[in-house]
């Protein structure tokens, strides 16, 4: 069994920590929140450590990200091993491991995808790396991962930042799935032909060609809330989508689906709509349309 | 000048009526609203008109228009010619032109384009039907349309149904083209980037390659209210988008566009959305991704 | 065990006889073909049946259904039961229960799932119709639905026409989802970021989000194909992702996932399109844009 | 009369100048080429302007236009003023109003609009910078523009970067426009209910909501050809579609007409589409629907 550093604790670190102890690993974990890491500081993480260390980055992407791989730059010696299993954007990648590689120090960019459900389930791996670093992680990737033959839910996807990218589109992919099913959901609910809609979306599981782990989750979703009438239709997005509909206009890769659902969510956090209010304002100029104007409150 | 029977006295009749006036031809106008009409019933406006007798029809689309050409079937003769110059869908011109017919009544289908607008400047005209039904109709079509070549504001688009198909494909393009015009004042408004949104879409009137007579009309809007912040966003849609989707759809013909307008104005409408609601659910199950519920006031 | 007429030997009907026989069903089956089926014809079939017959009808949606179920509304006899399985639009539905009612004939309409892998797999089963009609087959459906919970591969999803929705929406589903997934392969193919696309299409199988049956099949189609270049991108369409569409502007859903799927198989299957055709002209007038021509040749 | 240096005389550049000296500016002209220009260097033209001078760049976005600056940096004196009026990205003028003022020479970004109709009609401009540098420049603006108010084709859009930005913006919205029209040609075209389609686009010149200049030219390519069928159904874009998309992602603005237009024409230009190539792939895989195969030659 080997020995892991492992910086943020948070909804996704904290369950692989488990599920790496429960394969046997040595983990040491630091976290900001000093109350759920093992060691207090990245410094008393890097003295925690053998060397030659790994250390897995799974903090928020972006800057801290970045600052966190620019302290291990300094905290960490040649021969160790940093691996970002963020969702940081690929593009950070090259600096990252440029960075690092002037202290010695190799780089791994990890897609990680699984949600809440991989501390149990374990959890699907893009990586961007070198082989050589690809297989001292290996130990790791292996306890991470679900059961199953590796290549089914591990791949070695390229250099770096391939993992990062792989999970990039993985997320743009995701965005279109989920708003695949939202959409038909939508229309079974408005049209009423169908008198059980839980029913029949429960009915997708076996035999059909939509089943998939998100509709199991629809399931769910539909059990504790049959017309999911608690939540309200309001979705964030966190960058992956937006990544993903910029890569494909760069590579001129046409992304209808994935665009989209991205702008559905973009359109279901807004109260008002700027757009629709031009597009109100020219059918009363032309046709004298009425229209919804807001009321004054005397 | 020439008599024409004008049923109808709505937004779009009214005005016809006088511009059709204003170029010397007697109209006799009726309307179910008495107050407005020159006759009280279609047997007055029957009566009043000398054989061979030009009857135009005005009134809403779909059952309203169809009851009255039923009802025009029997009080008028062989010899008589119906138009109906409302918003019909295409389809529902076969069954008119057949009822006709049967009476040995001919028939056109007129779109009529301009909006409230129409009376001073001028409507745009497309018709279905025979020849020389279009021929004993031209005084009133030459009276309705703007100055200038005919052809410019003028088509016999073809036999009977082609003058609404082509009506309901312009009103398909209107979509786009609004909506093209709303997402750019959308970006602009949300960037900030442009200090002055309102004063660079007025400079788009002269010389730009997107000056049209549409963006005439939101630089008259923004005119009257430079954040169009007294109207809601909530957009109506009257039909014409939702049968030319259906027709691009019957014919294979891509229309991510004018899907997208029409899809923009059923979302203007939701106060909620099912569909982001389960985009929400699944968001939560998979990620724990932190979601709005509904206020219970308790 | 029970018995059961099935109608239509194609490469469903003849999967479905094969599956329900294994379960230890008594089928007669009836093809056009008559070297495929037990019987040489609807009169043989609905003889060799004793009453009260079930016939299950598995032939092309539209007129070869509808001519179907009307020669078995005069061969069958008051208390027999017709079952369309076939693809039908949902408003066939109502025509043929009142038809088939007439003669006291009983109806149901059922989506059916699962395709060429339903034979060893199951199919996945949404059915409308009375509570009665249904309890009389369900042992033919739990023969052909897969193993596990009823539930989760079988609905009663309403009154008549409610199995083919639901089967309609199902449709409509896949088709956004299988364009989700080949945005995203395509944008993975054509950055060249990701050095080994097979790879880590495989790897989401197991512990992502994304994983699906239909992302199984991708896997095994790259398998065979690790470019998919034996195949070109023209892909047909069936008539359920028209008919979702229809529902969807029909009932004021926004649907531009599926649409943008819809869209993107017409687009796929034009040599040219006239469309852009013109945006090419309109580049060409307002910026003197080269444009390509089309080669003559001499 | 006041004097201009103008680098650049391409298709917009040559036109600017003659309509410039039209006006009665003294206009010197560098270009590449050196035929078409009025000195042999950026050195010539900087000794042939009295200071303090004024250098209108008219060069292709991106590093033509960098460079261009950069050399104008060093060979223009304080006081001077530097004008973008190319496609620039609006990013790119910071560091250009940078790199300029460090040598007390002043910028203004000019989004330019008209295409080779402009030379006779006038161009409509956006400007950003300083309310001085534009007082200063506007003898040329109004040269420029075409006759009528001033403010309706031009405005002070705000500050560095806020012309490019609303040009940006502008052509984002001509995509969107021109696939309205193109979408709505093709159903005229594909549904053959129309017999005339060059006719009823003639007909919507006067009069209709949809009329523009966009039209207009639709208008005279139909009029050379009225099946556009010289043309090949193949387009470019340009980079401000693209970043129009870009932007509206980055705030979060709902851009479905536009990113809808720029991918039709990422589309128009593929051969065969590794995307619909999958979509084939699975409807193999699952239904066993036939798919085309590639010819192989032997």
């Amino acid at each position: 069994m080997a020995q892991l550093g492992l910086v943020g604790l948070g909804k996704m670190g904290f369950n692989m920590r488990e599920r790496l102890r429960a394969a046997g690993h040595d983990v040491v974990g630091y976290d900001r929140n000093t109350e759920v890491g093992d060691v207090a500081s990245l410094q008393e993480l890097a003295s925690a450590l053998s060397a030659p260390r790994i250390v897995w980055v799974m903090v928020p992407a972006g800057e801290p990200t970045r600052q966190t791989i620019a302290e291990l730059a300094d905290l960490l010696d040649e021969g160790d091993l940093v691996i970002d299993g963020g969702n940081s954007r690929y593009t950070d990648d090259a600096h990252n491991a440029e960075l690092l590689g002037r202290h010695g120090i190799g780089y791994l960019d990890v897609g990680v995808s699984g949600g809440v459900w991989g501390k149990d389930n374990g959890y699907g791996l893009m990586v961007g790396g070198s082989e050589a670093d690809v297989e001292r992680a290996m130990p790791f990737f292996d306890a991470l991962r679900p059961e199953g033959p590796r290549e089914e839910s591990f791949a070695h996807a390229g250099g770096v930042g391939a993992g990062h990218y792989a999970k990039m589109v993985h997320n743009g992919i995701e965005y279109g799935l989920m708003q695949a099913y939202a959409e038909g959901f939508e229309l079974l609910d408005a049209s009423k032909v169908v008198q059980n809609v839980p029913a029949v979306v429960k009915a997708w599981q076996r035999g059909t060609v939509v089943r998939s782990w998100l509709l199991e989750l629809l399931v769910r979703a539909l059990d504790e809330d049959p017309e999911l009438d608690d939540l309200e239709g309001y979705v964030e997005d966190s960058g992956e989508g937006r990544w993903t509909l910029e890569e494909a206009v760069n590579n001129a890769v046409p992304a209808p689906v994935i665009s989209a659902a991205l702008f559905a969510r973009f359109s279901s956090r807004q109260e008002d709509s700027a757009a629709m209010r031009a597009v109100a304002a020219l059918r009363e100029q032309f046709g004298g349309h009425a229209v919804k104007t807001k009321k004054v409150s005397g």
